[in-house]
């Protein structure tokens, strides 16, 4: 018998037994014990450590509950059989090694984010008060899996109201962020699918049909969007599309190629056409654009959606609209997926908006956000002479394309020599085009001040002119 | 040229302008207007409708912003050439039938759920005041893409110190619940692999892998937890498994069949074991047992942890634990999936758990669903003798058999009629066992409170008592 050499210490942290437990753990796990070795009995190892004979049964108790000690009715306690035991080596430990970005921008054009001194914190806190100072047991429960039901009624009449979207609140689905949307979709439309892209487009969408094994065609843009005659040719049945703002270009698609896409999807019954309206609560002259899905008759459209430039996007709320064809799917199909959204920041965000709110806080900051783009093109009407400037007057950022065929990434590296940190438009391209890059740029404007804009103007103006 | 007929009214919530774009694109849809015809000059229609003549620019504007008015220099306004905008019909609205279930039970011996009236709703309010009030501009920005380090910091000083799981917080990814961490394991192993998943095991596991075309075996159990044998017939490469107190049949693996899996893993440089530790803060007798991770010196798990059970599933928060070689593919291919846990909700839980609240909520929580347990298996004992209980004394439910081979529906069906709801075991199973269902019930006891234990047992003794 391997004898046991420990020390207790009633002064450790650790109670007695779970010193003798870890004792005993380690040498059988070391090899010091062969295997259905006999452990002293009880009275025999409590008298050898001066502790009492319960420490030294919960200790065995402990051991036999994990495995590492069998019981053996009147005769005692064995080691267990642990073959492979000794082969588990040593420990290991490897530091992730850190290579990161390090420089420092002054000023980031950058199209995610959002006005940082704009969030309605008073209203959000006040609500978050509310519903967490309320005891409520929903707050505790697994909620509906497609979202809280009077937020979905809230969305439902958001989008009817401001978006032109005709559905019932059962058609919402809210879930955190577009890529987790995609991927409920990919499953509910199960393989074999092919999807067509914007190219250029958003540039996750690749990233999200690959990695899901889903096959996907790049399709070229003219200045209307999408273009019908590759969206036929690619032999996807499904198309993604951003009409309403199309990124990273910022035109809007006409109703024309609007009424052709709808068209193209009722030739097929396994036809469809996902909406992904990001930020068209943002437009600047006459009304918003409404949505695609609002002209759809056929059940062909999904449309998706986010609070991620209306709201803020550490929220992680996003919702898509089923027709109803495919909503019977999903329920059968998907609907073991839970809502991401915690309950507490569901309820506060129903509140925010069937209080009125995000109406105000949308108006407010419409009016900011056309500033801060009327300050950048003024800016660069002023002082890069020659820019040409595209995309409507809507949403969080505009492209610019400098004269001269200007290259792209030398203009990105002058302005990172200035601090500025601005995006060429090829990131945003799944697939090279024919022509080659266009040498765009991609100018966000949410985050930066009215103030810093003509300042973080005038930076890349001193980076772009000749040496 | 069509008559524009329209009357304008300032009573109206709608701008002039608003009321006019409307009735145009509503007469175009309609197709009482033909392609290419001109409308009226701005100044003419000005004249008859009674409006000024931005009323009507602002309206011809938006129609051609939206692509159903082209203009033309020096010329006018004309409609678009809208081929198949006729055929779009009329709307459709189809109002989803509801049918559900409409049984009100008394009690709910239900797995899922929390304790309602223990959730630290003083410490999360005030927590969560705290973080609201500061203002905090990250509250506003994408986060980290794998969740907010101090709270990855936290989660894996408690793994360590609780769990026995060796990890940086560089491992660890944070997510809403398990299925979301599936989906991205299915994607970072990959396609072609086949998953092992314990029959019977969570029943969401089958549905998980069959949604996202991943293949998978169902492989049986004995008293040890996954059968060893049945695992390499079945093919499969990764094998999902709960070695902490097994779900459904509560078992916790002993260390032998550990170290088997571990080595089983060992020999091929493709096969991982997926530990699912899903509520193993809970043990009742002696110490927690320590995580199959902890075990591991060949980076082959990967290591899933939730807050559903120790805090509440609406908080809607897991985490996994990668390996290192796993890390940097992770980080490679999936680092464009953003976490879904809003940004304050993380924050919150950082402060919880760096602050102590965690560790003593779960202090609380054992000592309460300890006496839970105890007034169940009590109940049991007393009023349905020849009860056959199965399920260390662990976890927040266990099972039971019937004397006399009791059918499990017709059980379920007689709890039912007393308003009792209790699940079969043979749900949990995604493939029929050679021998057959074997007749057993699962009963979770979070959800009830101790008063009401007895009395729910009670009516099971009445509506299971020989007629």
């Amino acid at each position: 018998m391997n004898e046991i050499t420990l020390r207790l210490s009633k002064a450790s942290a650790a109670p007695l037994f779970e010193q003798l437990y870890a004792y005993i753990k380690k040498e059988i796990k070391s090899g010091s014990f062969s295997k259905n070795e006999k452990l002293p009995s009880k009275r025999q190892l409590a008298a050898a450590l001066g502790c009492s004979q319960n420490t030294v049964q919960a200790a065995y108790n402990q051991l036999v509950a994990e495995g590492y000690l069998v019981s053996r009715a009147k005769s005692g306690y064995y080691v267990a059989p642990l073959d492979g035991i000794l082969s588990l080596g040593a420990a290991r430990k490897t530091p992730a090694a850190q290579d990161t970005e390090t420089v420092r921008y002054l000023y980031d054009f950058s199209h995610q984010g959002v006005d940082f001194e704009s969030f309605p914190f008073a209203a959000w806190r006040k609500l978050t008060k509310e519903v967490i100072n309320e005891y409520d047991r929903d707050l505790l429960k697994t909620g509906d899996p497609k979202g809280y039901p009077p937020l979905r009624a809230g969305i439902a009449r958001y989008l009817h109201h401001s978006r032109g979207v005709s559905c019932t609140p059962e058609q919402i689905i809210i879930s955190s962020g577009t890529e987790f949307l995609l991927q409920l979709l990919i499953q509910l439309f199960g393989g074999g699918d092919v999807y067509a892209i914007e190219n250029p487009g958003y540039e996750k969408l690749s990233m999200i049909f690959k990695s899901n094994r889903a096959s996907y065609r790049s399709v070229p843009l003219d200045a209307h969007g999408l273009r019908p005659g590759a969206l036929s040719e690619s032999g996807a049945n499904i198309v993604c599309v951003t009409p309403s703002h199309q990124f990273p270009t910022g035109r809007i698609m006409p109703v024309s190629r609007r009424i052709q896409l709808l068209n193209w999807a009722g030739e097929k019954p396994d036809r469809y056409i996902v909406e992904d309206d990001y930020d068209s609560e943002f437009r600047y002259s006459g009304r918003p654009i409404p949505s695609l899905q609002g002209l759809d008759q056929g059940g062909k459209v999904i449309y998706l959606g986010a609070l991620s430039k209306s709201m803020s996007p550490a929220l992680r709320v996003s919702y898509m609209v089923l027709p109803e064809p495919l909503l019977a799917a999903y329920e059968e199909k998907l609907n073991f997926y839970i809502c991401p959204v915690p309950t507490i920041e569901q309820k506060v965000l129903q509140r925010f908006i069937d209080e009125g709110h995000f109406e105000r806080h949308l108006n407010r900051m419409r009016n900011l956000y056309r500033l801060k783009r009327e300050a950048l093109v003024a800016a660069i009407r002023e002082m890069l002479p020659g820019a040409e400037l595209d995309g409507a007057p809507a949403g969080l950022h505009l492209t610019l394309r400098m004269p001269g065929g200007a290259d792209e990434a030398a203009l990105v590296q002058k302005a990172k020599a200035r601090q500025v940190r601005i995006y060429g438009l090829s990131r945003y391209y799944s697939e090279r085009p024919e022509a080659g890059y266009p040498n765009d740029l991609l100018l966000g404007f949410a985050t930066l001040s009215i103030d810093e804009i003509p300042k973080a103007v005038d930076l890349l103006r001193k980076a772009w002119e000749n040496p």
